[in-house]
């Protein structure tokens, strides 16, 4: 379909406030008082439109490439168009076609790469080449894309609470670090010492391994999660800059919890969310000591999943 | 679980402001400019809340009955438990079990009836004599539900437009009318003169039969379609003085299009919808014509649906 129509109204470009619902229901589940911020009502469907509406504007080039199968390829391309910009988002021959559709209809380019032949990384590299005039992006270890996502935090820090007392700790899910990161730089900003924790998957839990080395741990492979936001090879070097010191911990968080917490937060608060989104429901539900007797605001980071999987999701039980 | 949890902090008393979300994608499937204002965040899960919360801190009796196998009866079993006091709600012997959980989970008892032998309302009726304290509820057909409901239309009248202006129309859902009369209540009040659309089942066409008509219109038995919400037999008598002349027209939904809006809420905006709920979606995809051109604001009013029953109309298709 293209660039957006012009038939239809255009929306401000900034990222739209974070959602914040209370779910007495789930809080009751779990015996922690939580409240969730969802991004999945972002432009986009995730958080990562924060990053790359900061990313676009704010980069002189015409033109900006990146690798992604998924939520930062959506909302990249959709941000480029926003403000006039092109994109060519690299993704696997292999990628479902709902996301290739979806790149295309933000406005997007879609460049398939054959993974088995070369990798992603490479055809960026070359395409970079072939094209001087554009910006690289990575989904993550880059300034402007932590920039970007620090309006969350500069949002948690001033929450309209509906309870009597502000959060204590906000739970968000590690993939490379960006959104984890971006909450700490906003927080700090702003003047709060919320505590951040990071949700991580157990399959892939190369920061929690980052944190306890006091160094960037990578996986050997891209981790097969059902969190697939979070099949990171590692954190990323601006990203561990801020969060070796900026997170209070990483819960660790088995498939089964993260698939658990899909089928809760649409059984008892009406939110879908994509498994990378329910980390960090799934970390209260891994780790309740932790959270017990605080209240907790959980980020749930994005909502899109194939009919398909969620599907399977809702009914295994 | 009773009573909630005193260890859980708990939430102002009042009505949950509705979710404003821009869905571009959903607008641009659809070719018609649109907002939703969804009340599946709403405390309980749906529009119910602004009705039950306002009855129970309105009437002076320490107990209120009512018969609701849906949302009507969770709300109100929430807003009494909030304000101490008691509520019986009558449900089917057949009821789901989730139902009679949430009823329960909210702190309603609950009363159950075997429908083939005796009528909810006879049991009600039955109840009210045995407690001549109580106050018997109609989930719609009641001054103190419209004038609860009506705090969605003021809302609606000052809503916060991400787009350069106003919304032109509301569309809404139909089943007794409590709904869209609290709304048509509401913004008139706040001086607006938003047009006001309902949307109904076609399997359940009496309140459009009833405007055409000009007077109320009841059906035969009660209706089966897929929108629970909506299969009450007539508008309530309160709703119709309302509705008569506040209503700018029904558009009357066919059953595939309420599965077809459920699943494009899901696809294209992130939204876990019930069927009732999406039954204004489903009017802009029956009768497209009537709103393309003009601002739309769909009403989604609410989000209660069995796993097994959404995972059915995610696969359809």
């Amino acid at each position: 379909m293209g660039q957006p129509s012009a038939a239809l109204a255009t929306f401000a470009q900034a990222a739209r406030p974070t959602t914040i619902i209370e779910a007495p229901r789930l809080a009751r589940k779990l015996g922690i008082n939580l409240l969730l911020a969802s991004e999945t009502f972002q432009h986009t469907g995730s958080f990562k439109f924060r990053a790359t509406s900061h990313l676009a504007s704010h980069v002189p080039n015409p033109l900006i490439i990146a690798a992604s199968s998924g939520n930062f390829g959506q909302a990249l391309a959709y941000a480029c168009s926003l403000v006039g910009k092109r994109s060519i988002i690299v993704m696997p021959q292999t990628s479902a076609l709902v996301k290739v559709d979806a790149v295309r209809e933000y406005g997007g380019q879609v460049d398939f790469v054959d993974v088995r032949a070369k990798s992603r990384a490479a055809r960026v590299a070359e395409l970079a080449g072939e094209h001087p005039e554009a910006y690289v992006a990575s989904a993550y270890d880059d300034p402007l894309v932590i920039e970007g996502n620090s309006s969350l935090g500069e949002e948690l820090a001033r929450i309209d609470c509906p309870f009597d007392r502000p959060p204590e700790v906000v739970v968000a899910p590690v993939g490379g670090g960006g959104l984890t990161s971006g909450i700490v730089t906003g927080l700090r900003r702003a003047g709060s010492s919320l505590e951040v924790v990071g949700a991580e998957p157990l399959l892939a839990n190369d920061a929690a391994q980052s944190l306890r080395a006091g160094r960037i741990v990578a996986n050997e492979t891209e981790p097969q999660t059902i969190a697939d936001g979070a099949r990171t090879v590692s954190l990323g070097v601006h990203n561990w800059a801020i969060l070796k010191d900026g997170l209070a911990g990483i819960v660790e968080v088995p498939e089964e919890n993260i698939a658990l917490a899909v089928r809760l937060l649409f059984e008892l608060a009406n939110l879908k969310a994509e498994p990378t989104g329910a980390l960090s429901v799934g970390a209260l539900l891994t780790d309740p000591d932790r959270f017990r007797g605080r209240l907790v605001c959980c980020v749930v980071s994005g909502g899109n999943v194939d009919p398909a999987v969620y599907r399977e999701l809702l009914g295994a039980s």
